[in-house]
Formats: C-alpha cells, structure tokens, sequence
C-alpha cells in the first residue's frame, strides 16, 4: 500500500489517498481539540492509542455483523479504511446523562436513562455542530427518512456490542459518537473513529473518566487515561 | 360564568378558575416578555388584541375541524377556555427560516423552507426552553410516540389552514407555537393562544414584520403591528 497526497486534515485525523481509488490512508494525530476547536493541546501519544482502540472496536463489531470502513492497521498510527463520502452528521447514542445532555434536560450528570437517547448533530464547525432533528436533516438535504432510520438503527446495535464488550471490562458506555459515509455503490457504511475522543467511559468501580473529559474539565492523566482504555481491551502501545 | 380564584400568572396571561370544574377563565395581559424573561416592557392595548387575534383564529380552526380549548370571549380581554393539562411542549411549525432556525441551520433569514419544518421545545423556563428530540421526550416522560405523532399532524394542519386564511389577507405565515394539552378524558386539545406574540406574520407586500419580533429587535410600532394584524382578520378593537 502506498501513501499518495494529503487528501484533509481535521482536528484529530489526517486523511490521505492511495494506490487504490476507494481505500484511504489515516494517519492519527496527538492534536487535541475541544469545545468546537476552543480548547487546543497535545496528548502524547493519542496518535498510537486512538488508533489502536478504534482499530479494535472496528474489528469487534466486524465480528459481531456491523460492517465499517476499517481494513487493517498500517503502522502503530495508522489505519486503513474503505473511502466514504461522509455525511454531515454526528450520531450520537446516550445510556447515561452526561454533558451536554445533563445540561439540556437539567438531569444530574451520571442519571442512568431509562431507554438509549440517539441525537443528530450536524457536522458543521461554524454552526458549533448544533442538534438537529429530522425536519431539519430534510431541510439540509443530508439525509433521507431511510437514511436515518439506517444510522439510529446501527448506532443502537454498536451500543448493544460495546456496552458488553466493555462491562466485562469493567467499563461503563455512557455515551458515544458515531460518524457514516456513502460508499460510491451507495451504501451506507459506519467510518471514523470509536476512541475515548469520542466515548465517554468511566471505570465501573471507581466511576473515574478514562476519555477526554479528563482533558475537556483537566483533570490530568489523560494521557494516562487513554493508556488504560487500550489495555483494558486487551491492546498494547509501543509507545 | 363566574371569574373565581386566579391558579397560575405566567408571561402574558392569568387562568382562574369558574364555577364549572372543566372551565377556565383566561386574562390576556398587556405584558411583553422576551429572550426567556430576560427582556420586559409592556404593549398597551396587547391584552385586548391577543384575546381577539386568538378567539378569531380559534374559532376559524374548529370551522375547519381542528378541535380546540376555545368556548367565547368574556370581555375585550378574557375569555373562556376548556380547561387542559399542559404538555409541557412547544411545537413550533416553520415555513421560512427566522429567529432560531435562521441560526441553526446556518440560513438566511427570510429564506422558504422546502416543506414546513416542525420542532418540540421542551416548556421548562429555568432550562431555557430547549429544542428536543423524540428520544429526549420518551426520557422526559412528558409525551408518547403516537402523541407527538398526533401533536405534528395537528401542528401541520394548522399551518395550512392559517397559511391560506393570512395569505388572502396579505399576510405570510412565517411560523408559529401552538401548546397543546390533556382534557380529563385523556384527549389531546389544542390550547393557549394563537397571537402575534407567539407567531410571526410578515407583510406580504412590504414584508414588514406583524409580530412580536418588533418587540424582540426594538423595531418600534409594536402596538400598531397588533392592531394591524387584528383589522387584517377583520377584528376591531375597543381601546
Ligand atoms: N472512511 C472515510 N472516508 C472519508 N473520510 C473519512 C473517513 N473516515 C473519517 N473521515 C473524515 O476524516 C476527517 C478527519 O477526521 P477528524 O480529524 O476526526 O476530523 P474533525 O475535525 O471533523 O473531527 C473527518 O471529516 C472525518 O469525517
Ligand atoms: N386551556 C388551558 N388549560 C390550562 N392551562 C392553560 C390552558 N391554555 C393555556 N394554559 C397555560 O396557561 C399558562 C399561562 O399562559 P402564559 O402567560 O402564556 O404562560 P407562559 O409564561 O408559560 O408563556 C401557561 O402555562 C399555558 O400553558
Ligand atoms: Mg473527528
Ligand atoms: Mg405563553
């Protein structure tokens, strides 16, 4: 596999073409961004971890029927995956009120929900990702009905895998991110990245955060944190 | 009918109760709130204007078939209601992007949606009355799947039947917020008011705005867009 020219680069990721038209080469990055771009630093060694743990969690629900755009691991940051045209908009499934959600249904952060919450942020920085509802996604033009039947339906089977996978591993999946694209076939396929970037964890028995919380709120260790996570699901940094 | 003790103030009406158990007696107020509370004045005259506005706007509807807690007007200000449990939502129908969808979707005011937009804003002033998603409602417990499907469906048939009575009266239906409750008998009624202060009307011809936003933005003449919107439904105005 050959790394051809720099196709992107977003807050976390730099995307790269190949020799082949419909794969893509990602390279992780250490950057760390929050609050819409906000908040800058540097976790050493995200890079290496985020692609370890997205590249694990991709190959669970391989295993468990829900098709991704990973391939395999290029090199301890890198990944390659299936070239999708994303769609602009940000899956996001709930067990635990927490964040953003806390705030907007004025529960305590930690209140278990008593069904998944699913919300559609539309992808769009200058807006600060805003939630959007289904009339709006007709609105903009980004998703049929279908569409979004296909995203919530996915993104509820990816809650179902990963809160197992990781309750024997003594973690709570309080809430998660997803992203999709369109394959050039049509096909609707889950891309991205599953990593503490994107998940809220916290450890069963303590209740500590082992995701980017602890960098959002500084707490410390996130570094350390993201470490954890990697070895929790069994995974090993060279780093 | 008699005007007994008064149950609840809030921002631009006052209910008592009456002498029948399944009656209410509605006081329009001359107040004017905006941004959530945060902006206060008062529009001389608003209370008569919105009493009348509402009763016309109410009775054209159950003309039309579209049930609701209007029964007569008591005087210039009052009128009597069918008494309600409040879902605590607001559902909000768009027709062009204003205010906060303007916002949201990053377009420009003025701009016609392709289909009417709905939304649900979850009634909670300490939490500044945020949007809300099918799946934050099923968490909030407030409303069912079939009631909101039933709370759309009416939302959207008011719009038509509004949209064409204004469009012959040369004003643009830009959107508006009904408030929709439970009659004992466990029935969804459209209730509260159909206003200047809870829709936005535009000129068709000089595209003026008729309504609460000329409140909102000091745009002055307030009091002047109400009566003016009142004459166009062919009401008049004692005061
Ligand atoms: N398989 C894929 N094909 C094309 N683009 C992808 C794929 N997977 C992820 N992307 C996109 O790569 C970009 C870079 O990722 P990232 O740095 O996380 O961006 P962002 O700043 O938007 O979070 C994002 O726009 C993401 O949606
Ligand atoms: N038919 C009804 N039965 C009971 N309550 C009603 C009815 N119609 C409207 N209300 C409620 O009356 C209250 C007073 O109205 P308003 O002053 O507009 O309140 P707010 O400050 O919430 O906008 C609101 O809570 C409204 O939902
Ligand atoms: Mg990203
Ligand atoms: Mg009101």
């Amino acid at each position: 596999m050959e790394k051809r020219e720099q196709l992107y680069e977003g807050k976390a990721k730099r995307i790269y073409r190949t020799s082949l038209a419909d794969q893509y080469w990602v390279e992780y990055k250490d950057d760390a961004t929050a609050f819409n771009g906000e908040k800058k630093g540097t976790i050493t060694g995200k890079g290496e971890l985020n692609n370890r743990i997205t590249a694990i969690f991709f190959t669970l629900l391989k295993e468990r029927g829900i098709d991704n755009h990973f391939i395999r691991l290029l090199s301890p940051t890198e990944q390659l995956v299936r070239k999708v045209e994303i769609i602009p908009l940000e899956v996001v499934v709930r067990n635990i009120a927490a964040g953003s959600l806390a705030k907007r249904l004025g529960m305590a952060e930690g209140t278990a929900l008593p069904h998944p919450v699913v919300e559609f942020y539309y992808k769009d920085d200058a807006l600060g990702d805003p939630l959007v509802n289904h009339s709006h996604i007709k609105v903009l033009g980004v998703a049929s009905e279908d569409d979004l039947a296909v995203l919530e339906r996915i993104g509820l089977q990816v809650n179902e895998v990963l809160q197992e996978y990781l309750r024997e591993r003594g973690v709570i999946l309080v809430d998660f991110k997803l992203e999709f694209g369109r394959t050039p076939e049509g096909e609707i396929l889950l891309a991205d990245e599953i990593s503490p970037d994107t998940c809220r964890f916290w450890d069963a028995g303590t209740m500590e955060k082992l995701d980017k919380d602890r960098f959002r709120r500084d707490l410390g260790n996130v570094e350390e944190a993201y470490r954890e996570m990697l070895k929790r699901l069994g995974g090993e940094a060279h780093v």
